[in-house]
């Protein structure tokens, strides 16, 4: 299809070539005069029908969305989007994210149709079978072939797509050359009535739009219809004025049903947007054809057998035939694997000749596109520092700024913390819109990489998860915020865990010791989630030796996402000045614990004390009163990471641990207390007593908190000496945890 | 002031009297030419110099926004607000939310300023100190006098302000009558550019606007600093078009730093508002007066000694003296309390009629100000179930539907799941605004006590706090979703259980049962968080008798808020019928765990099986199959809540899990082996070994997903059995947690 063509029918109301923020008034149904637009007609049909009986099938599913959305699809990818189905990872292809991820059928169905290989007819047919390995998910999957991100938690993929479309702005900034694009793709955001009332979205949708994020399209599939009935009961904004007041143009597709050529045109107007992003919004049916079409019925579960024949048997099909896709619907999307070679004959060309003018920065991107960072990077982090107290959030400051300045890879931001979370090197330039100029002095580039997030916790997570998504390894998207609020941004922490993305979060002000700002700021349970969550590293360090050892365990940890756990407050320094000169071990981070502080003869101590981050000290200590006041013979363990702990060997835990007796496992071993003002939750598996926070915290400047709430020497001394003697007048039972 | 009065200062640019819509645009700086001008300059000058005295005298605070906001302090709590300083729970007063937190001294001074007794000078001065009783904190916290909620979390603020507007509006739309309105107070939020980023905010305001709260104010103090500086740098929105977009009316403040009159009079039309929410826009300098003025510097940190003494010296102060409020400014707020006990007197005079008119109706509304409801309401709970396998949300219905219908405190809502969470009763009527007809037939009430969220979890959860906080006791909120949403939900659940808020939770889908949905929808860590949130709740119930004991006990907790877990799918029921015929009993769940199933001779037992939730069944198939085919006699403790377990006595968890050995706590007990598909995290307090899951879920349907995981009887039989084996053979150290 040439875009702009609308096969000889006018447009009532509008122009098709719709001025910027105007709308497309498109035809209302298809007039079926040309052979074109009756094969668009029964591709519709064919796809329309192949859903219901995808869904029929095992009497499960969400048929209608995907069903409503037909025209899209196939405005999408027989015509607007650049991709290749034989080559799903090629660098360059368009980015698609349906963040109404429910509809799955949506995006599988045209991966099959469009010949991505691995998406077969048999796989497509299992959708909601007992097949394990079934590549058609209750939603999309990032490990499948032509997925770019897995959906399905609501809004998530708005904030990816936004994601995706920074990755490829600050790419093209950093390696285009005039005439010499070798990055240009552009990304497709599908969404439906959800994605706008979830406040993820929201925020995603005004960053792309301060961002003026011109190769990103939010497509929005408006079919005024969710769980609860029609959106009216929920929602009656002015979408389009609301969008455009977010820095977006506007066109809108009034027979998103059928109007494959209107919605096609309207995506080929929003690639070549010159400014600002687009948002296309086009009314559809949901369930169209079904007895329930327009209807919340249509949207969660199968509309039954005798609605599937009915619906076959009005559109001319055989009633009694399942998943019927006809020669003339497989050859008109049998082009699409040659014009996806097509595209990246014609990109590796261009990316020879780019290597061939521009030699170091060619080498730098084809690295970076095999997702490698300098192999020398771990000489970047600093090994010795200053023994005076130093808060973690400072420490972190030192050891990361001089890696993101000389690795750009690295694409740091903030939640609006930039003065307390220390992230910010010398020299480094804010991604930012090229013609934005702001109050403070601003001059934007795509080319920079520090990325003010705003106040938008969330999105900023789910930002960064797109960021990792564009190509593994290529970006290394870091976070920045308060501990307390990684719980407003846990749902994209959660996804990026899911499809393990290789993000950094930044948490500081990780404790009570955040002081006066008070219980709503003080996390005490929060470590309970993220310590639970697979392939995500919760990362407490005690001091700048252990942050090295927690930056570089997070640097190489690239099956996952990392929350690195940052004190506001000074916090005395163990490590004498650098690596393994005092306590503290950066190899000992690696480990998720160990051996701090050791007593002769081990097996004969009196008692492990654990200790964690911030509070480290605190166990040092402990152990110190206990030794020299009390006769006493602690030794210390430092914990800064339970899943790395996990990963070790049994005997290197029990070499740490010491609960097994000197003998063997079953004498009776060292007592282990646990010092960590968080929800004691879970350390009843690496201890045996704690003393820990059973309540929220209180609003008291840092010098005070901690003694508030018990944590100070003499009194934590003494708890543990009256533990010792509860032991002893057995009071307790083995195995059974006591809170002191 | 009389309303609408601006000293003879004609307006530039528009009236004053701004038609809705339109932009109030007020002189730039204020003319001395009147005493009240003058007096109001003077207010401004004592008050921000004694904002910038409260932060510098422990260096520590937030002093700029609260001095950018002194004006609208002055319009808001002389002018436009109705409370009353001596009766600060007063029950029609005025609702004032501080979202933007942080700048809580601009309350504290203000209630301090207008005679609320318990906010001495003393108490003023405390701000930041070493008191641990300070009614100071770093955050506005809901247990002091005049603050109605707690905020700090950005964003929070607005939906719990719309939450405060909701329940006027209900009561309203329930109680008044013609010419006697009881409740007919307004709801003030102050905002600032963060609430208007974050996605919690922006979801409520959306809802506002649909809900078309009329009742409800936002002012937002237009600084444009943000902690990273300028807001241009992350937002550059035509907020006014988003705002009425959203369905607000808009108003403009140019000159918030002086116009008290203009504020006011903004205040005044807002709070006669006809039919939608107002969003004042008013334009501030933060820290005005200081050397950072309108910088982000005077954000979070004291300006310094010397600035705050050039501050007085520009202001005509003495710059030696701290914390100066002349007998004029004493003068100017003093007869607030007189004017509050006027309110008071009138309303209480309007409710003795009221209660006269309409005895059964007033004797209603009392018990409901009181916090009271019906003394019989647990008779409404089913005694009775069906034997068939249920699915808990279905259970959940039938217990809490009658409850609903019947006893109207109880407000209920979903994020857009009613087909899934079976919270409509029979009857139910919308909460909707009386002018919206919908879609789907809904003519709108404010009466109606059911509340379709939207796909908003975040601030449906928010709007509940907001709901309870009103008056506790008088709104019984209840929201909706699949428990894995609760996690975008969490920082307000959070919030209400910070502030004791009673509000119930209902999460289903509450585990890998969820099925094909797969693992974004798959709870497995979740529950980590919940369960080691303070003052919350989370109780996972086994069958319909659990969920009637689960709803019994959430109900009852008035302490603080529940999440009542349930199902999606099927599950076995074994109540045998109902209360006390059974296996699972109801006064089981509100101690947290019980027995339930003991062996002959309890002390000789080999193991006890936990059970939990949705898989109870799970732990009595093993046991019988390890009495039966294997010989090994297994307990089964049924453990809805570790919360409410906590509560109990020792000896009652000791007699439950029995750990400790048949004579004396030293001698070995009987392991524990809790079978659960959550991480694990937790459980090692009350278990020595778990089935439980360690990695995310999987797309497959409900009947493949649990044996997938290694959760079918035999496979788990297995496992216990090697488990005790493991023991005999010395494998493992009593302590240390296994994982099967």
């Amino acid at each position: 299809m040439a875009p702009g063509r609308v096969d000889g029918n006018p447009v009532e109301g509008s122009t098709i070539h719709a001025a910027k923020d105007q709308l497309v008034t498109a035809k209302k149904q298809p007039a079926a005069d040309t052979r074109l637009t009756r094969l668009h007609d029964h591709v519709l049909k064919t796809y329309r029908i192949l859903i219901a009986d995808l869904c029929q099938q095992f009497n499960m599913g969400h048929p209608g969305g995907a069903i409503g959305m037909a025209a899209i699809g196939v405005a999408l990818w027989k015509y607007a989007m650049r991709y290749a189905p034989h080559s799903p990872d090629w660098f360059n292809r368009d980015r698609f994210v349906l963040s109404n991820g429910h509809a799955c059928l949506f995006q599988y169905s045209f991966l099959h149709l469009s010949g991505y290989k691995a998406m077969t007819f048999e796989q497509l047919k299992s959708y909601h079978s007992e097949r394990a390995d079934s590549l058609c998910p209750g939603h999309p999957e990032i490990e499948i072939e032509g997925i770019e991100v897995t959906t399905g938690p609501l809004g998530q993929g708005v904030a990816n797509a936004v994601g995706l479309a920074v990755a490829t702005k600050n790419l093209a900034a950093t390696y285009n050359q005039p005439g010499n694009e070798v990055v240009s793709n552009h990304t497709w955001c599908m969404i439906g009535d959800a994605c706008l009332q979830e406040g993820v979205g929201l925020e995603a949708i005004s960053l792309a739009g301060h961002w003026r994020l011109n190769n990103l399209t939010i497509i929005y599939d408006n079919n005024q219809i969710t769980c609860d009935g029609s959106v009216d009961m929920v929602n009656n904004e002015d979408i389009n004025a609301k969008m455009r007041a977010c820095g977006f143009h506007v066109l809108e597709v009034s027979d998103g049903c059928y109007d494959i050529d209107g919605i096609a045109q309207a995506l080929e107007t929003a690639r070549h947007s010159s400014e600002k992003p687009y948002f296309i919004n086009i009314k559809t049916t949901i369930g169209l054809g079904s007895a329930v079409a327009g209807k919340a019925a249509s949207h969660g579960a199968p509309f039954g057998a005798e609605d599937v024949k009915a619906m076959k048997v009005a559109n001319g099909f055989d009633p009694e035939k399942h998943f019927e896709i006809g020669a003339e619907v497989r050859d008109f999307f049998s082009e699409l694997p040659e014009r996806g070679k097509g595209f990246v004959t014609e990109w590796e060309e261009a990316l020879r000749r780019y290597c061939g003018e521009f030699p170091e920065l060619g080498e730098e991107f084809q690295a970076r596109m095999r997702g490698e960072i300098r192999k020398d990077w771990r000489e970047l982090v600093p090994k010795t520092f200053d023994t005076a107290p130093t808060a973690s959030r400072v420490s972190g400051g030192k050891v990361i700024n001089p890696l993101a300045k000389a690795i750009n890879s690295f694409m740091v931001g903030t939640a609006d913390l930039s003065p307390s979370v220390n992230m910010i090197w010398e020299g480094k330039v804010d991604f930012q819109p090229p013609s934005l100029q702001t109050a403070c002095g601003i001059n934007g580039t795509y080319a920079g990489r520090y990325l003010h997030y705003g106040i938008r916790e969330h999105a900023m997570a789910g930002i960064a998860n797109g960021l990792a998504a564009f190509s593994r390894g290529t970006i290394l998207p870091v976070t920045s915020s308060f501990f307390m609020f990684y719980l407003y941004a846990a749902p994209a922490v959660r996804m990026g865990a899911l499809q393990h993305l290789h993000v950094i979060h930044v948490a500081t002000h990780d404790s009570i010791g955040a002081g006066e700002d008070g219980p709503t700021h003080q996390p005490i349970e929060l470590a309970a989630l993220f310590r639970s969550m697979p392939h995500l590293l919760y990362i407490r360090p005690g001091d700048s030796e252990e942050v090295a050892g927690a930056w570089e365990v997070a640097i190489a940890y690239t099956d996952g996402s990392s929350i690195i756990s940052e004190s506001r407050h000074k916090i005395p320094q163990l490590h004498g000045g650098g690596e393994g000169k005092g306590l503290t071990r950066r190899d000992g981070v690696a480990k998720g614990a160990y051996v701090l502080q050791e007593v002769d003869d081990a097996d004969t101590a009196d008692v492990t004390i654990i200790g964690v981050g911030a509070e480290l000290s605190f166990a040092v200590d402990v152990a110190a009163a206990l030794q020299s006041e009390r006769g006493v013979r602690a030794r210390v363990v430092s914990f800064p990471c339970w899943r790395l702990f996990e990963m070790q060997s049994v005997e290197y835990r029990r070499s740490v641990l010491r609960r097994h007796g000197p003998k063997d496992a079953h004498t009776a071993g060292i007592p282990v207390v646990v010092i960590e003002p968080y929800a004691p939750n879970g350390w009843e598996r690496y201890a045996d007593a704690g003393i820990n926070m059973r309540t929220f915290g209180h609003s008291l400047p840092g010098k005070y908190i901690y003694d508030h709430f018990g944590f100070e020497t003499v009194k934590m001394t003494d708890k543990v000496v009256g533990y010792l003697e509860g032991i002893k007048e057995g009071k307790y039972i083995k195995g059974e945890f006591v809170d002191l």
